[in-house]
């Protein structure tokens, strides 16, 4: 079965993102002053070939715990669809 | 109050996304033949000041036509928190 893993990659909470800022700033230039904060992560979808649910959800954390995000700077959040 | 506004950024289903095609050649050599298809997309998360859900859901909508996404070449979807 063909399964439709999301995963979202977000800079961890505690530390800076400069992409984020930079958008903020875009934000505040065009007058969107009720913008307080921003921060930028990735969306990722992959089509997975598997059994069952459970092992595309596996196959997708694994993905992600490898090669999607750097843990040292990333959180990620795996859905199947 | 305070929303967050979740802006989920994808490349159109019918254009070429050579980023994802980049991760799905990664996610190959490093032996995740299940995978089929990659796309990769935003994530921006806004805090927004605002009086009420709606009032925020328009902001993020019209922060995300004139500034977030290029809707030439991309999809977005908000969700308010």
């Amino acid at each position: 079965m063909l399964f439709t893993a999301q995963v979202k990659v977000m800079p961890l909470k505690d530390l800076l993102d400069p992409q984020g800022k930079a958008v903020l700033g875009g934000l505040q230039l065009l007058g969107f002053n009720q913008v307080h904060d921003v921060r930028i992560g990735k969306f990722i979808e992959l089509h997975i070939e598997a059994n069952n649910k459970e092992a595309a959800f596996q196959l997708a954390s694994e993905a992600a715990k490898k090669f999607l995000a750097n843990q040292v700077m990333e959180v990620f959040e795996v859905n199947i669809f």
